[in-house]
């Protein structure tokens, strides 16, 4: 055999996921930019965000009713004349004359002097003047200025996803714009001489190539910004070229396929020699893989197999993209599995699975190429590297996808 | 009093979301259009998608090895003359001379002749030859075509809302492109002469417009695509006329506001002679609401609290358009509630409130103008008609927001 490079020792999945998870998270300090305040639904938020007004701003009805003063209506009934109207938008600066009731409108300011509103349900009235059935405390049906939120109180913390919840309390404070941290910002190369885009002929040997487009739903539905996907053949000079250019604009580097023991690893033959780690990690599928800095950049290399390529995804980079996005984890759940499963022995197996009321249970096979086995997946379910079997009814780890 | 019309009966929550959800039902039978397989990501897929290829396409290798005939190493161990290297991309039509082995790499067709891989791991080789140490089966590390998926089989089901990893199985099957729905198209009408846009300075009495803002990103985040967010004034003329544009932009109108029982209700006076339902549903907040066909387009017409928007929509709207968009249901709970709350007679109550590992607690009160609560809440208490209170330790519905 040919004598295996030092770096090339089997590491276990936690392990490297620790070694991947270092290296990505200083991108929590990322450049903050601002956004309108419609457009920043699902950005996260770069600062904490504290009132810049009172909500209420004013005192204001909570019904359409009628002013009073709450001495007016100790004795009830009580019949008050109608001094006036107050809409919404009304500056509400008229004071209310005593013993006269004001029509307020829902919203509308309460008039200096009045300190509760009786509704329009409760009330009779000819329009000049008004009967009160029965006595009102004072602030009834008033809102106060400040009960919501005050002035200078924190309104949405630094970090948070904004769901249209906090859109509606910024625009509630009437902020036009919100400062956002900038998406993590990553570029994609796919390698292989026998991949040719969809849509074109197959000729003999060759098969689509799904793995760029793979890559960028996965990082785009987990909050990154894809700024190019490329697809290097197996020419050194390409791949060298293409990666110097990803380099330049993203923050992180995925590639894909060319990192194990084929003659034409045209991904660890350019990394490693850039000090870039390839071996192999205690998993099926995912096993080769690679982790190099290039000129500051993280540049995660998975194997080329689709399978491998999303499984290596969703186990060594989505957990901390998803931190880093300020996104909720994955969900990891302990399910009975349905069915027995084998597991090559010393490497932690992740088999596609779906989800049933009575447990979870393995679709497809685990081969690395069953790319539509996946897309029939709902989960992941993570069989321990010690074990070599599982039982039906044993309680197994299932992670979403 | 005054009389109510006969339209404004107090009807339930159930009853009402009941009749909603009949009029926007329609709303599944969409146009579709093509969407690129990297852009289709998020859309929910508007046919049946059958795979036009075997996957694999063609019979290749699972490993970097050799390919040999497995009765060549029957005695083992073997030392076979390599005959040839079969790179992925290769044509892959050079057949295996019989007692010898070819070195493939992985994904690399399998040269005829050969039935089955050595992985590179398992011999010791000069380049010239190649020893092998134990015999093999036939098919051993061998990928036969369609094990993935068959021609014509069913490879992603029509309504799907495309999860990376369907795009990854549509790109590996090679299609450039798929039929999605067109999403939902809402346009939003917010009113009241009160309201001003973020970034102004209030004058006496006006107050933030929020809701315009808070729909669009609510139905942004359910799926739907926003066509126009405008504001009316209290002036019927603007309002019909802005309400005319967005039934002929939009598959559904949303309005806030104009509803309830004061002197300038422009949506009411605008709508009900169209033959406009509005009336008081039993619930808080969003009692007063109203429900309007315009030219075949619905018309939804929520109070102009914000919070009353927000839960207007959470409660009458948010199901059905996520049904119609393909997307999970909205997760109900039940949970233990933390501290007692009141709750008005007669009227559904949903309070916002916050979860914790013991249960759930209302967060603000229960008034419709505490926007700001809304932002800190992560979902809405469920609180029945029935009940005037309900004790700590009660198990409560609890939706999440």
């Amino acid at each position: 055999m040919t004598p295996r490079p030092a770096t090339s020792q089997v590491r276990s999945v936690d392990d490297y996921r620790d070694a991947i998870e270092q290296l990505l998270r200083p991108l929590a300090l990322r450049p903050t930019e601002p956004a309108a305040v419609p457009a920043a639904l699902g950005r996260q938020l770069a600062e904490d965000v504290h009132s810049p007004v009172d909500l209420p701003v004013f005192r204001n009805s909570a019904m359409d009713g009628y002013a009073v003063r709450s001495e007016s209506v100790v004795v009830a009934p009580v019949t008050l004349p109608v001094a006036g109207v107050v809409a919404a938008g009304n500056p509400g600066a008229t004071p209310l004359p005593p013993g006269a009731a004001m029509k307020v409108m829902t919203g509308a300011p309460i008039p200096p002097g009045a300190d509760c509103v009786v509704p329009v349900e409760d009330v009779h009235t000819d329009g000049a003047r008004v009967t009160i059935e029965r006595g009102r405390s004072t602030g009834e049906f008033v809102r106060e200025p400040g009960t919501d939120v005050r002035t200078g109180e924190l309104l949405v913390s630094e970090g948070t996803r904004l769901a249209p919840r906090h859109i509606a309390a910024l625009a509630a404070v009437g902020l036009p714009s919100v400062p956002v941290f900038r998406p993590i910002r990553a570029a994609v190369i796919t390698t292989g001489d026998e991949l040719v885009p969809a849509g074109t002929t197959l000729r003999p040997g060759q098969i689509y190539n799904s793995n760029g487009i793979a890559l960028a739903a996965a990082l785009t539905a987990n909050g990154v910004l894809v700024t190019s996907v490329e697809h290097s053949t197996d020419d050194p000079e390409v791949f060298r070229r293409l990666l110097t250019a990803a380099t330049k604009s993203a923050d992180i580097v995925f590639t894909s396929g060319g990192v194990s023991k084929g003659d034409f690893e045209v991904v660890k033959d350019v990394l490693q020699p850039l000090g870039g780690q390839f071996g192999s990690i205690a998993v099926q599928p995912g096993g080769p893989q690679g982790l190099t800095v290039v000129d500051g950049i993280p540049v995660l290399s998975f194997p080329g197999n689709p399978v491998s390529t999303m499984v290596s995804f969703e186990v060594f980079a989505r957990p901390i993209l998803r931190e880093l996005a300020g996104l909720p984890e994955v969900t990891i759940r302990e399910l009975p599995l349905l069915e027995p499963v084998k597991s090559p022995a010393g490497r932690r197996q992740f088999l596609r699975g779906r989800v049933t009321d009575a447990g979870v249970e393995a679709v497809s096979g685990p081969g690395s190429h069953l790319v539509a086995g996946m897309a029939w997946a709902e989960v992941l379910i993570d069989i321990p590297a010690a074990a070599t079997s599982v039982p039906a009814g044993a309680t197994v780890l299932v992670r979403s996808l």
